[in-house]
């Protein structure tokens, strides 16, 4: 599984490109660092790709692409995370292949077990708050939503959307699996410390059991 | 061969849907119909590009998708339309298989032996005039582009950009073995009527033998 989830935004990434800070943010401890390049021509997107692919092969990390399957496809991709109007998860899945992880954008539990029923591999779930990185999503969902889909469903869970150091630890006590961040990662000068401070908040919540009963 | 090539586009087409405008288009005597949706959400696209594969197996013409290489496998179309910034040639040949028609927009004679050499099936050159659908190609490349292209490759050479019934005759004498049009069918009231003309103008100035040699 996978804790801290990053995705990448070029507009915040303060003239760095996407390959430069996704190998950044694996340094400092993103397990799952997602391309998305929203509006970027095809060309440039695989170049990005390919690079992060290279890297998260070096760090025996995992490498998602936004939206576009045949961009995962020809870079080697983990897998691909679709929103609700990107193509239909059956038809990624059957692109894809059943090794490829799917992951799919949810704010609601149906959306969620609909997800789940059709073979996604998790869910995100979003935008838990307000967030500037998604203008159209004004209303965050909240904790709560996050808690229900928890419920809902087997598979993992990924908050997403205004997740920051001040309210990570509350969405893994909400439930999720993994945090996504975007510029709590991306827009900070020092990403690889951002990563790494993040994941730990992370870690420091998780249920774990205390070494005196080990 | 084909003669007369629409692309669509939906800004242009005064609230019909592409797949609408496609099928108008097929029977006034298109025989391709690329589907273009720049910045189209990638579910919609796939709708629209079922549509038209199915509206294109009835009336046995071509279906090409622009740009999405996934939307083009997901919806069993017969090729993809790739411009120098989209992903590149290989990569999706590598996606698509040899049957695959892979066409290259091109603006010159050294792009186009590149296409060529690639392995593309066609090469589009343009913009020949300017146009209004492109608003970044200010100057067109020209009927001598065209020309000059012809005479470099083998492939068939399609003239895209700013084409109508007014200019249409001489993209054909200049060597070009398709027209393709945006706005001279898809913005028109009668699409059928005007792919029905303009498939005419084509074939009035193709080279053929006068049936009294034959």
């Amino acid at each position: 599984m996978f804790d801290l989830y990053v995705v990448t935004d070029r507009d915040l990434s303060k003239g760095r490109s996407d390959a430069e800070v996704a190998r950044m943010a694996y340094e400092g401890g993103a397990d799952v660092v997602q391309l998305r390049m929203k509006n970027a021509d095809g060309r440039e997107m695989l170049e990005q790709a390919c690079l992060i692919r290279e890297c998260a092969d070096e760090m025996c990390k995992l490498f998602i692409v936004n939206d576009r399957v045949d961009i995962a496809i020809a870079s080697g991709a983990d897998g691909v995370h679709l929103g609700q109007s990107d193509i239909p998860l059956d038809t990624a899945r059957r692109l894809m292949g059943d090794d490829a992880i799917i992951g799919i954008s949810v704010d609601n539990v149906d959306q969620a077990i609909a997800a789940e029923e059709g073979g996604a591999d998790y869910v995100g779930v979003g935008a838990v708050f307000r967030t500037g990185t998604k203008p159209d999503a004004m209303q965050g969902v909240g904790l709560g939503a996050v808690y229900e889909v928890r419920q809902a469903v087997d598979i993992p869970v990924v908050a997403i959307g205004g997740i920051n150091r001040g309210n990570i630890q509350d969405v893994i006590r909400a439930g999720a699996d993994a945090a996504a961040v975007v510029s709590a990662v991306v827009a900070q000068d020092d990403v690889r410390g951002a990563a790494h401070e993040l994941r730990d908040l992370i870690l420091k919540v998780r249920p774990h059991i205390p070494p005196e009963y080990l």
